[in-house]
């Protein structure tokens, strides 16, 4: 995670001797562009829209459909050539009901959410005695013979931090909780929601059932129901729970991909990619998951094309089905992967402030990093010690090396609100959200209008 | 409301000068209980327990007859005397589902919660048009050739305040608006919860039909979701939305309060009643409302104890049923209203930290006012200009003329956890909940053992 290239960022980082600029676009250019882009109403306006008129939006379903014709009307409306949406199927996964009560000792209902792939009960639901592990180690140690008919309940202590990181290591409770619960014979699986909050939101999210794993119904506790839990199991009398969990799985199901266009002055440049994704988790609104994104993005490249045609096409991906395994971003590598693609970029955490930017650039191309940083400097945004990753909208692009920037989130509050009911328009903030316009506009801009050549060599 | 009296408060504030305490307890007292009250663990165990043991608790439900199972067992356990529960039975209005969906003009779920005594829908649901109000005044200006055959929805704009005054006015909107809704032809009503958070956790609570206003379904929207259905309406073409609220009314149920006493050894000088409420909304475990507040009675009432047998008998009264309209302070009245009350208090608005203190004592009382606030004055407690007014489980007997004192408590978070299912132990501060229990347990030590007469003459 703290691998430093030897190249590009490294020199950054040490202070290489500032070089003129190669950029075809004038230096003025990123004071204007992040100025106007500070007073932006486009990211916040297509947030509001979004959230309003088409709301939660869950990948292959009718609402994620109407989320790709709101898209393509607003993107032609708002300008962008080339607008399309681009359909592929998928398998999709339907909640039905989500109910759990404690039978005894001490009778009371308990909030929780199905998983994504979890498997169903009947109507009727089921019975079964808890048993506790306070950590995914525990569970992964336990004995088969410990959990065979029993209900597994996975505790960890997630806590926020700025960066999101922990997600990666507690979010395995939820990503190989259920699969390891199943193969050790539990009849389902309990985990305390992958969060940060206190409130009686549980945290949704996929699970990918391991080769070999039967589905069994699994869900996540809001946080505050599941400190209860752990205080009622910590009595040390046996704990009872009813759960009914049901849900469907569907075949063949339409989705699709979103994109639009700033076309460049120079098609052989290639494209700098602006990625988002349209799906959302169905509890919420998908405010902050990713409608932020998909409005910054919009918002930036035409904050970009107001100062003139840039030299490369930047085109926005609002891609499909991101929540449930990243189907439309596989689906835009299979129509576009062969394209020179001059960069990628995604916005997918929220849209409270860039803090940090960091990246992933061919080996000659120093400068460029050294001109975006300084054009972020006034924003708050100082350069990182990582190399950028992407996320999963452009997973594919990356894993082929095309070139990326991140443009790092405060994630402090991000998982109070992912994937919960509570992802909701309130809880965007205009002037952090204006700050991302302003960050993501001057590093398109720069991108878009580089002399160099975005390759190695 | 800002109503000072000429005696006590006023000479109080204008500094009176000061006479040799009358108290029998020694000053030095005060500090000791303070200082043993501020590490306190009884309040915290208290509400510990009862949210964990029983959790919900509705008024005249057998979770309420279980909380008063636990309570009379905890009591004795901490060593009250005369420990039992005294029954009285009850109407009850019990929830069912809640659902509600804006069907068009852009389709999604809404998250609400039944107020209590909603008329019911089938479990096929009503539909209906949307009429917007922006306040409970404009309701109340509208024509009823408006409102026929409609869902009446009305917003406001409820924020926090330290002393919760703003309860009173925007409450209206919950208290009185469906009887109004109803009266000019609603078939239902929808307002935003009164509550000052923004998550997907509605409040609910208790309205009652006015004479001649026929039961219509009733329900509070959460913050986030009156929000967007307000955007939503804002749009400007027609909003239909489907609602499911089913309920039902069932007559003469158990319900009870639970005593316990601190037997005083004077039993001519008067009771002095530590009041609270046993019954909680469904939706939440009712921690702060009013676990704690039971928890911070008892356990400022032990305080005192532990310094000696105070003058005044100590009653802890753990009222049933306040939440839905206070059968329980009318059973205790009933019961007891014929003995002599030397004061109550009550505690029923959260467990953040006593800020004030409001007086409503007979004349010639000033010195004992006094002998109080410079006892709380360590503790970050000033004395207010108000007129102590009590709260619904001593309602009966403020109005039979039994003196008062108000501890206040920070409200500022209050509404945001007030009748929802957020309300839960986590939102309990111990180092707050501690400072109740110190101001309680100081104030409680100078009246039960004042050699005041606590009666005016």
């Amino acid at each position: 995670m703290q691998k430093i290239r030897s190249g590009t960022l490294a020199a950054l980082l040490l202070g290489s001797i500032f070089t003129p600029s190669l950029s075809l676009a004038a230096p003025a250019d990123n004071d204007v562009i992040r100025e106007a882009a500070l007073k932006d109403d486009v990211a916040w306006d297509f947030t509001e829209g979004l959230t309003t008129e088409v709301g939660p939006r869950p990948a292959g379903t009718p609402q994620e459909a109407r989320a790709r014709d709101w898209a393509v009307a607003k993107l032609k409306a708002l300008g962008f050539s080339n607008v399309r949406a681009e359909p592929y199927t998928m398998p999709v996964w339907v909640r039905g009901q989500d109910e759990a009560r404690i039978l005894s000792p001490f009778p009371q209902n308990l909030v929780l959410a199905a998983l994504g792939n979890s498997g169903s009960t009947s109507d009727k639901g089921i019975e079964g005695e808890i048993i506790y592990f306070p950590s995914i180690d525990a569970l992964e140690a336990a004995s088969a013979a410990s959990l065979k008919g029993k209900i597994a309940f996975v505790d960890h202590g997630m806590g926020a931090t700025q960066d999101g990181s922990s997600y990666g290591y507690y979010g395995a409770a939820r990503r190989q909780g259920p699969s390891i619960a199943s193969k050790k014979g539990a009849i389902a699986i309990l985990i305390r929601s992958i969060g940060t909050d206190h409130h009686r939101v549980p945290h949704t999210g996929v699970q990918m059932w391991a080769d070999g794993a039967t589905p069994i119904p699994a869900a996540a506790l809001s946080v505050p129901d599941a400190e209860q839990l752990v205080r009622v199991v910590k009595r040390g009398q046996p704990v009872k729970v009813h759960l009914t969990l049901t849900s469907k799985m569907l075949k063949d199901q339409p989705s699709g991909n979103v994109v639009a266009e700033i076309p460049g002055s120079d098609p052989a440049a290639g494209v700098v990619v602006a990625a988002c994704h349209l799906d959302s988790w169905d509890q919420g609104t998908g405010a902050i998951d990713d409608a932020t994104g998909c409005g910054i993005a919009a918002a930036s490249a035409l904050q970009v094309a107001k100062t003139g045609q840039p030299r490369r096409t930047i085109r926005v991906l609002m891609a499909g089905a991101e929540e449930v395994g990243g189907d439309g971003a596989r689906a835009y590598f299979k129509a576009h992967g062969t394209e020179r693609h001059a960069l990628a970029m995604e916005s997918d955490f929220g849209a409270d402030r860039v803090w940090r930017v960091d990246f992933k650039l061919p080996q000659g191309h120093d400068d460029l990093a050294k001109r975006i940083a300084m054009a972020l400097a006034p924003l708050g945004i100082g350069a990182g010690r990582q190399e950028a990753g992407g996320g999963a909208d452009i997973a594919p692009l990356v894993k082929a090396g095309v070139p990326v920037i991140d443009l790092q989130q405060d994630g402090t509050r991000y998982f109070d609100l992912h994937h919960t009911p509570d992802d909701t328009l309130d809880k965007v903030d205009v002037a952090q959200l204006r700050q991302n316009v302003a960050a993501w506009a001057v590093t398109l801009n720069l991108v878009a209008n580089a002399a160099e050549s975005m390759s190695a060599n």
